[in-house]
């Protein structure tokens, strides 16, 4: 509690599923914290960590609507402050990559109590590198982009520009429009070959990859059943989880595309920048 | 040591700088080391993480040449591991954000090694966000991309499609080629009035901000006399540090343009997406 006896929000930022990819200042505001706000979007395992007598708030999905309205999570968040408290709020990956996290910072910010930023993993990142597919590579990717594939005929999203602009795309929460995104990236130039991994559950115990090409993929998602969170990469760097899949285990499956492995070039001509 | 009598590699993010931005995992990891490969691009206060008993090899610049050989990294990566040993390369901001790490992993692959990568907090995300900028914000900026600043004429990063295809654009090593990089921008048809952030140091105690346009930034960026690292953000975003601030003290200065916070419209217009 500050001399003026308001308390302070901490925008946490949990990671991507994996509880040790949380940071030592994230696990810190944790152990401190009087009131945790949470919803399933950040590993409850991170909840243990709390003291005993905090509270842990949910504020994610209710029956009979989507999800705790935003405006009602600021107004929480700056209440619990106000009484003193030492408050977490807990959010998926970073809290400033499709988190709101920004929403939340400026609630806070007119409401005039002190919070602090604590970025998270995030899964845009981590959830790639975890299934052997570096974002940046040297001679083949020198940029990669994150968007959201939530809604694919938003204009938000320049889907077009993103094909010739950017080696490495990753979308998240893509699945549902995954055929429609598929489409809009061939309808704008992109080559039907270009690589594409979708990883399940990325960094957690159920983590599953499926690797085709921007042709192949969403019949191949289909014939699989994958269930969201999915991360989506578009990009040549795919090829090399072929031999940098270090997270692979038998309770990992990989589903390869025969078509990947065997009819495209060997991810050594990744260095060719063939699709770039 | 595993079986067969050979070691482990751990690739770690060490983060952005803030060493409390480690994760859990990757300081596991460097407590159980025997041998830590580090340069200066990680924060050193990290190896005190170490085992008494851990060797610590500097594998960063060196009298006579730009930095120890890639190569010669990878080489020992291996030579180490080969002696049983649990190694650790630890690495600024993530391991796989141009980092190398693709390619010290494809080494270790090739060489047989076992190895795991432990992603790290990027500075490309965590850098914008201790200067209280959201890299994504609802309603101004559904996209980012990461691009290095290294070689400006390098055909690999496509400024112009850049300009046209990405709400926030993040720029890593920059500074020295920050006016070549804001001329580039405004012939591939930026406005010269979309704010730019320049943050030095970013999340340690030196942390220091410069805000502008892409059209006066270099100018400021001169007469302040930054130096490197400096992480380059472009995009409507950078307005909402106004309000964000929240790591700001004393010893953190802000330098404002005094153009962008008279002479642009206040951040609220954000949601207008002026400069999308």
């Amino acid at each position: 509690m500050t001399a003026a006896g308001i308390g302070k929000v901490y925008l946490v930022g949990a990671g991507p599923g994996d509880p040790e990819l949380m940071t030592l200042k994230g696990k810190r505001c944790l152990e401190a914290a009087d009131a945790i706000l949470f919803d399933e979007l950040a590993n409850h395992e991170l909840l243990e960590l709390a003291d005993a007598g905090a509270e842990l708030i949910y504020v994610g999905k209710q029956p009979g609507k989507h999800c705790a309205d935003q405006r009602e999570i600021e107004a929480l968040l700056i209440e619990q402050a106000r009484r003193g408290k030492t408050v977490v709020r807990l959010k998926g990956g970073d809290p400033f990559v499709f988190g709101r996290g920004g929403e939340e910072a400026l609630a806070l910010s007119a409401a005039g109590i002190p919070f602090e930023v604590v970025p998270g993993i995030s899964a845009a990142l981590a959830v790639p590198a975890y299934a052997g597919i570096p974002v940046t590579h040297r001679g083949c990717a020198a940029s990669f982009a994150v968007v959201t594939g939530h809604n694919v005929s938003d204009s938000a999203v320049n889907w077009s520009g993103l094909v010739h602009t950017i080696d490495t795309l990753v979308i998240l929460m893509g699945l549902s429009n995954l055929a429609a995104i598929m489409i809009r990236l061939q309808e704008s130039g992109c080559e039907a070959e270009r690589p594409v991994a979708l990883i399940q559950s990325g960094t957690g115990p159920r983590q599953t990859i499926v690797t085709g090409t921007v042709g192949t993929i969403a019949g191949l998602a289909l014939a699989v059943n994958l269930k969201s969170p999915v991360t989506i990469v578009v990009g040549v760097v795919v090829r090399l989880a072929e031999q940098l899949d270090w997270f692979h285990t038998t309770s990992n499956p990989t589903v390869g595309d025969p078509n990947l492995a065997s009819g495209l070039p060997h991810v050594v001509s990744c260095l060719s920048r063939a699709w770039l």
